[in-house]
């Protein structure tokens, strides 16, 4: 397999494929399989797009199947990143039948998955593609397949935000209300901040956004404010941060979002509402 | 905790939400919460619904915090399968501020998916409420979450299909193509089958049910049938095989397959489709 | 390797190898294999039957031959299932000495252990083979090695009942007796159980087995009834649900259970008290 | 639970009874269970010997029902290493229903295994009870299980033989036969061997013994000798090592093998043929 | 345990120090503790420090202990980042005699290697005390073991560099070498780089500086460059960019390099040749 | 890879190569790499000292860069023991650049700790070549890197004290503190004591070493004697057991130490103090 989608190593895909296969075959192996296929057939298919959209998790496809039988080939007619059509035959497989088939709701669940994220990424970021503001994902993801999910942003387009909690420093609501202080807050985390991390603060208020500006953070998190107010923000920040905006993100608004100005996007939404890509394997003989 | 979710010990939970947490926190931990919050601070919070629906994964949601901190309460308000409104505290939650804030995020990741999955479930039970119908759901589920998302569609109000590929024989057009014979797939299942094993046969057209039932089986899937396909299908079958559906089902359709007389509607979109709950966490003091 | 058992994937067998190798490496590896033999030195060995029996578990010998030195070659002369005699060679192994000598106990381990299950359930099966009465094992598996355990009896000519608790419900004494009510329990048994989930009732007497009956139920366990007694009960239940008998099954006795017509009769036995079989390495050159 | 196995941490345990307890849990948990008792049912159950002999592994039955429901109570009737007849109650464990019943099995079949280690372990032992000849185990274990298995040995009174590959050298028949000269291997092991690694050399003659004693090694195994010329053996070695015979011994032939004068037996069926020791859980209300 | 050192959650611990455990137990436990010490005596002992300097990994050590035997109490008498002298007492332990003595050498290794750390950056840090240069480590860390080293150079008054290879980008010699054009590696990373991902780049001539603040980054890693170029170099930058120095450090030559007035010094030895700190564990009744 | 560390299976260092690049990957993967270097280029490097001394860990590199990128291959110019100057160039590593990038420092970090271990493993048998004192590491390691370090320690010229807690008995100052009697805690373990397992005692003073003489163990470990007294102890044991010294060790005293007649000297300082060896990946084209 090439490794060719940028940032994911095997070392990060190969355990979650196993994990994910070991949760399928339970303890007596694919029942269905051994009992109906001949243990000698070579077999082959192809998985096939049933809707239009773009391709994420080819590698975690073919890992899938060759984890289940070395023997598998997996050739790609598409790369992670094509937009592809209903009936685009995406990828030709084959091998040993059972391996085939045991190995085919494993990788369709994550070609479903992950190429869902990427179509839903690839809307947003086409809605403002001739605007400056780009498309963020959160870390509203789903748990233990973050690296997978956070690739399928990219892939379709998106940027990434913090991977983690170690990577960033986000001020959010919460921390504010905790401490008592947005400026305390905010002051503590530049004492604390290593010379390598940035700061961010989530502000709901112009008050709120001037009083971290006096202080400077690296970017700001402008929640639920509307086109008018981000723009007014935007204003205030005056190119000192970057400018974020989040909460009502839909396709309906996004354009008028983008268009008050903000350098970014994040939506929630990416990871954790994404529908599922339609894809099938089809036998092919 | 109370270990009151029939089905899902707290050995197959366990492992998950430190993967979670461990994907979350990095190797420097939450440099946000550090940097903002005293150690020493106690704090406590709710859970808040902020859409309509049905809550699932509080005991994630709960050994997530614990996780992070042993000294953090979860105070339940509902119970898993409760049906809450916009605004409703689910949990009332309490402990040192540091614990809150870092298990804030993953505990809603959780709480997000499950109670959507428990949501969307509920949305397709009540719809055929009347009828003897019931929701199942498939194999199409996350990646590493197969167990979790199970027990939330139970929760949700849907019944179970298989779990994994050991513990009944599903014939599916795939394993019917590469055989090369449906008789002989079905012949070749029933001769290997345990006898505490199921088979269910996929069907695409009456003469492959009538052929099918010729043979015997347990259950059979009728997939992609129209209402009034399903009708003659259940006649064919006559109550000697439960009867399945499946494809094209949405909460415009249902009702129409279900009138149809099925025992069963599975659905792939409730675990891979369906929308993130809406819910956060917020400080009380 | 070919894959040539069904059912047994490489992803279950592999890390039940490795974790067997390390548990014999420790921390300094193979101290007298490095201290007596050359490190590169060539040789060969056979593995060879010293008792006549079936063999199961060559893809295991195999796996942990290749995880000590990948160098290593290992060629069957006999397939898992095959009867071997006395001194039969079973496979022969070429590679760097060193590996052969380090992999030969952990090896020989699965071989003795796996062969042993299959000659034990085959000296059973054998024994009922002109009847159409099947040979299960159960869940008295050695933990950890369930997998492999279930797939020895199979290639002994055994069935399998279930893998484990989530794939039928198996109701027995201690359930009856905990719910205080043979037919409470079979009830909520048939209400809660999913369309592809088979449900057996364990029964003592045969007016359990009447209770039983009336409600209806896929498979009842026949518990330590003598051949007479499960004659009657065979009558009882008149093909309306799967027969299995169990207890006080040895090689003696077995006959006589079988020709009392059950459809089944599962033997603890098989997997937590089959003798090891003898197999050992010998030097080829 | 007091940690009253001396040699056996929990640390070395509770990772096998997890894997045990997931092996059998499967994705869906105890569907039988779950179905038929009531959540908040607390019941009580005795474990109960069904045979007389030496009860070995009761920290792992323990942790079991403590890992399945950390409510469960355990209290030990007797400790491992005891005597027990049939019908001696071992332990009474009391907490929720459903727990009880979900660890049953798994806590069964460690029980069995272990109390048959030991059980087998003791009759060899009293068997030599009053010679000062020793009984000991070999790495002929269960592959995955050897920590606790070894563990089952000491309790029935037996002796541990190595434990690892690295914890002691054992010149085999396959390391002289590869070496190509038993002296050059056994003067290659001196020079190799840490000052805190014995040595021990495998026989099969007195010539090959005579030539092992002009070198000088800690101990010699004396394989597959008659008595009498197992104490020509002994003759020969006059003290200068740790005799050790292996090979053809049984209840029958121990005596006779112990009376040659030997200071160890080592016996591979005490680990990979020991008959399961029959226990079982009843109800107690 | 209060969970305080920040930033290191009981998560990123615990296995490390089961990890840790499980590589001392071997298969066999603590033969010399279970051979000398009876199984119910109740003992306490200090954990002394045989030289001054400062402590850290005292969670470490508590988890350690706690793993052995969870009746074992730690008591601190110091926490970490005190400073302590030669004798004084850091903590005192209480428990079961074999828990504390077969949890000694683990739990001392901890202590040894982390309060190794804290003490070396401790002197580097103390050096520049007065002066606003920071002393950073990197990422030579051991490996496994970063999280640990990285909160002990954090304890020892050093602040913490990148984690891991996802939280920043620093452009070191070789990218630079392979890419083929210094600012064509640092453009490239601008497009690249995430909103909230700093940028760093390794400079070892001041021409190299000056192409890269024609560029502009977040920070320069000035490699191996002596304190009049640096001095030249941070006029350069002229607080555009964080300075930061590497190469050739040592208590000798840091006062210099901090008087060129770079911002950061980073030093590879904090983590790769600290010496272990000496601590010891003596009896105390 | 030719496996020629003897001692160190590929089985017990690739878990270790893979949990430290999972370290270092993080969730995003190596964002500068991705960033600036095209996916198709292929460069290569060498590995080059920077420093004379011996190499250890060629293995675990090879293993590092492998397992970031399979078609990476490693060409040694030298192997496990050699010594090399400042500048000899160690290994040539070729292939997609951005695998050589993502792996170097975690190669460098095993190449760096463990040739540091070795080399000062050297520095201290070299002091004594003459003599027929051999140098011993302990089990002062770092968690979780014993296997590799007791292998870099043999690499260097030194010999293995124990791996673990199982594979010998070792008695020291808290154990006899504990136990109230050093007579008592020597008998307890000589009965104890399996046949295949050394016992040795820790002494402060001669009359300690009288003492247990007169009861007989296999060694001595003379604790923190003077030269002196370490002669006169070795005239006491009088060869009736192995002499170990230990305590004040570095490269002045050595000498003295080993011509007072010990067997072994152990040193903690080889595993815990080891400054790392320096040594570098530069581009080669």
């Amino acid at each position: 397999m090439t490794q060719n989608i940028p940032g994911l190593p095997l070392l990060l895909m190969a355990p979650i494929v196993e994990q994910a296969l070991r949760e399928d075959l339970g303890i007596g192996g694919d029942l269905t399989t051994i009992a109906t296929i001949p243990e000698d057939l070579v077999s082959s298919a192809d998985l096939v797009a049933r809707q239009e959209g773009i391709i994420a998790g080819l590698d975690l496809a073919e890992l899938t199947f060759r984890a289940v039988d070395p023997l598998i080939t997996f050739e790609r007619w598409v790369t992670d990143g094509d937009a592809v059509s209903k009936g685009t035959k995406v990828a030709h497989i084959k091998g040993p039948a059972r391996g085939l088939l045991t190995g085919e709701r494993v990788a369709l669940n994550f070609l479903g998955r992950l190429s869902g994220i990427a179509t839903l990424t690839h809307k947003f970021a086409k809605a403002v593609a001739d605007l400056p503001t780009q498309i963020a994902c959160t870390r509203k993801t789903t748990p233990t397949l973050r690296s997978l999910e956070k690739q399928a942003v990219r892939v379709g387009g998106g940027v990434n935000h913090r991977y983690a909690l170690d990577d960033a420093i986000l001020i959010k609501d919460n921390h504010i209300a905790m401490n008592g202080s947005l400026s305390g807050a905010v002051k503590s985390a530049k004492a604390f901040a290593g010379h390598m991390t940035k700061i961010e603060v989530e502000v709901d208020t112009l008050d709120q956004l001037r009083e971290v500006m006096e202080i400077g953070v690296d970017a700001v998190l402008l929640d639920n404010m509307a086109p008018e107010t981000l723009k007014e923000a935007v204003k205030i920040v005056a190119g000192r941060a970057i400018t974020e905006a989040s909460g009502g993100v839909n396709l309906s608004t996004i354009r008028a979002i983008a268009e008050a100005g903000v350098d970014m996007i994040s939506i929630g939404a990416l990871t954790h509402s994404a529908p599922n890509f339609d894809i099938a394997m089809d036998f092919a003989g």
